[in-house]
């Protein structure tokens, strides 16, 4: 009865997904439910659980149409804004919904070609992003980098996903600290 | 027709197992089939399915009765002995069955209780006997920690899994180095 291309079941998709969008912007991953999803959408629960059975993959969806919040917008001294952004990932991690929502992401992604995609998409930026500030923080002389930029990624988000998705805990300050350190010597305060 | 207390579909089920953890020692995570399982259990592929629908979780089942091997055993130089371990670790984890074992864990643990032990068990492990093995070294002057011996896995063993399962990339020696600098300072050559 519906169908990809019948424009009543693309309509509700859209209006869904739009609410679903709203929804995290406004109040953050965990607002994602089946219920307020349909709600704001303006249609029946039932329509949300036609679409997405389930709220992992709609999160998912709904976060791969906004733009990714971390490690944007490098400010000065690097390190500081390094910091602060681990920090503010390591917090968003300790939610269950995000939390579902990244292993959902790695898990899908083995078998599933869009998420592949989504996933390449999502650690690529992750990793040009801090790349990036970490290059021009070693032009401008504030770290000496003791590994190639591009495996920064992996040594100071991969303690916090871990410590998340395998440990169930939440990251401490001292971890995020010694990760920081490890990504060479750096010239400003602490 | 088949239930948790009918004898035969216990002793399949033990049967299938065995030769799972038989499979798993003697040639590793990806020979653990559905095909090459029914084929050493002596019972048919629909046997199989029966149990376990889908390999990963029949891979895992078989890996929680296998004794974990990673970080089992110290030797001295501690520094020596880690970067072995996380280089076999790293290896483990190119292999997508490993891959795929290990985020399931992850995201089925977040809705299954007996998964979520398992975990937890595993991650214990891995937390326990690295912060073992650093406490030692530290006690016979080997290191100075730079952060509890505890945080020591989600420094060294992260960076590894997420390189894997969201950056899906081999990991670099580079990386590992880093990560094991990362824990102190140590008195013990590189």
């Amino acid at each position: 009865m519906t169908s990809d291309t019948d424009p009543r079941f693309l309509r509700s998709r859209e209006a869904i997904l739009n609410a679903a969008r709203q929804l995290l912007l406004d109040s953050g991953p965990t607002a994602v439910t089946h219920a307020r999803v349909a709600e704001r959408a303006g249609v029946g629960r039932a329509t949300v659980y036609r679409h997405w059975p389930q709220a992992e993959p709609l999160l998912l969806e709904a976060m791969a149409t906004v733009p990714m919040p971390f490690l944007a917008e490098p400010t000065v001294p690097t390190r500081a804004w390094l910091r602060r952004e681990l920090e503010a990932l390591a917090r968003q991690l300790e939610l269950d919904d995000v939390r579902a929502a990244s292993t959902t992401l790695a898990s899908t992604a083995l078998w599933d070609e869009a998420m592949d995609a989504r996933r390449a998409r999502f650690a690529g930026i992750l990793t040009d992003r801090l790349a990036g500030a970490l290059d021009e923080a070693e032009a401008r002389g504030e770290v000496t980098l003791s590994l190639a930029s591009r495996n920064a990624a992996a040594l100071t988000i991969g303690p916090l996903y871990y410590r998340s998705t395998i440990e169930h805990a939440p990251t401490d300050p001292t971890l995020i600290e010694a990760a920081i350190a490890a990504l060479g010597t750096w010239t400003t305060s602490p």
